[in-house]
């Protein structure tokens, strides 16, 4: 195990996509690998990009790629496609335009799809950023589609929070922009061409001063045209700004944040296979039983084994 | 108890709010009362009604109450409104155009927020909506923002699940079609009086025509105008129809899922609170344990005692 994970360290790609596939089939003993790996994370520099379908991220992403190796720096990106609860993995992932990059060993993609009924960001996700983290990758970029409770993980993941939005989302978007406020460090309006532009940085502007904030920073709202490049160089040298103000505490703090979640996650995963069973809890629940009563039997029952049947 | 119960099985209206504010505190004790609750639920009709910021869902809510109470029923609403996850609670709630319904004994419409790191549509959305259930609520409707998991959450959940889009979103719906289009029951393309109307909806049903579908229901795609109230009783007589087509199997496999995630949901909340303390695993990562190591402590640790401790 020790040369398996000294590979990784030394940023190995097979062996690193080994431990990947480990992670992602949940295969017998993948955790003694992810402790160490695990252990070595938090060196690099994590940004979330989310925004609603059409606002441009996964083009986004392309472009800050682009720059961050002209920078020197090595870019893991992991693409979190929604994934489909009845044929089970991730099933799309057309990560076209990120193709140009596939042969560039700096750079190393990886489509992950979300998983069923345990929700979110899956801990694979985040054991993934933390492969990638500990193969030395200087920039991890986490791109997902979605609003809501995705944002909410990513703000946990990522030292870097993007949120991209584009001119005219209509007024329910208003319904959303609480949440997203609090956890964006960097706003993007994206096709910035368009018209209304002004109007939507002008209203982000005016959410944001009468937003309460975790830290000092002020968030700033940026214009770009992402397809034609517009607008990528100032984003880029904001979220480097982003991260000389997150050394130190703010960034340790994220790091235990992110480490909470990983744990939370790996408990659910455990309690479901070692406990409450798929299977368990629909043969109670077609005795008739109702959900709390069911856990309630487990609990009481099977449940007073944990730990022990190992 | 029984008395307590007794009153919203008859669909009294203050016990409701009172257990439902239990529910929503988790104020010691509030299982008890939802055991009777679940036990009772599975009669009302539930749909889930979901899509990107902007789409116009609550306008079609809105439209759908008022064509639902023309027909005799009595509706629950469950808005669920993202939530800050660093000032908590559901914060906004701008339900202004369903004010019209707020003097309607008929309707009842509550907001519920979404939770912090255990992700996702909470179980207390749940437990709302089997209160609404068992108060004798003919239809609930369950609206949410939000693409992605949400909606796999919703599918779970609903009896019919609608999916609302609006024109041109842009290439990069197609990212997330395909979990779509095996959850939806009924699409919309709503603002169908827009440039790129007859597209999108051609584009959806062309999608649809190569999905694989759970059952033989034959997704249609409607065109709305919401605000103007155009298409709506073609969506509540599809609605009605899908309905009737769900009775006997379908709609028992879908309750039973619906038990399921609840279920899920309870034992996560359980676990928390009993034996994996956000207190006891910051505590442990704080010292430098990885997440892994840091569960496995636990685990074989204090977790031996998971029940007896009751």
């Amino acid at each position: 195990m020790d040369n398996f994970c000294e590979k990784i360290f030394a940023g190995d790609v097979r062996a690193s996509a080994r431990l990947m596939r480990l992670v992602d089939d949940r295969t017998a003993g993948y955790e003694e690998y992810m402790k160490p790996v695990w252990k070595r994370a938090g060196r690099a520099h994590i940004i979330g990009i989310t925004g609603a379908p059409g606002s441009g991220k996964s083009t986004m992403t392309d472009q800050l790629i682009t720059r961050f190796r002209s920078e020197g720096k090595t870019v893991g990106v992991v693409a979190i496609d929604p994934t489909s609860p009845f044929s089970g993995g991730a099933i799309l992932g057309d990560r076209i335009r990120m193709a140009g990059h596939s042969t560039d060993e700096g750079v190393f993609i990886r489509s992950v799809g979300t998983r069923g009924h345990l929700g979110g960001l899956s801990v694979s996700t985040m054991d993934i950023t933390a492969v990638m983290d500990a193969m030395g990758k200087d920039v991890i970029i986490i791109e997902t589609v979605g609003v809501g409770q995705d944002e909410v993980e990513i703000a946990m993941v990522a030292d870097t929070c993007i949120v991209v939005t584009v001119p005219g989302m209509g007024d329910d978007i208003q319904a959303i922009k609480a949440g997203i406020f609090e956890i964006a460090d960097i706003f993007i309006v994206n096709k910035a061409d368009r018209d209304g532009a002004e109007r939507t940085a002008g209203d982000l502007e005016m959410m944001l001063e009468i937003t309460p904030r975790r830290s000092g920073w002020k968030v700033p709202v940026l214009r770009t045209a992402a397809s034609s490049g517009e607008g990528i160089d100032e984003v880029v040298s904001v979220i480097n700004a982003h991260k000389a103000f997150c050394g130190g505490n703010i960034k340790s703090a994220r790091l235990e944040d992110r480490l909470l979640h990983v744990a939370y996650g790996v408990v659910r995963e455990k309690i479901v296979r070692e406990v409450f069973s798929e299977e368990k809890l629909r043969s109670l629940l077609r005795e008739g039983a109702d959900p709390y009563s069911a856990v309630d039997r487990l609990w009481h029952g099977e449940a007073r084994g944990v730990g022990a049947a190992e």
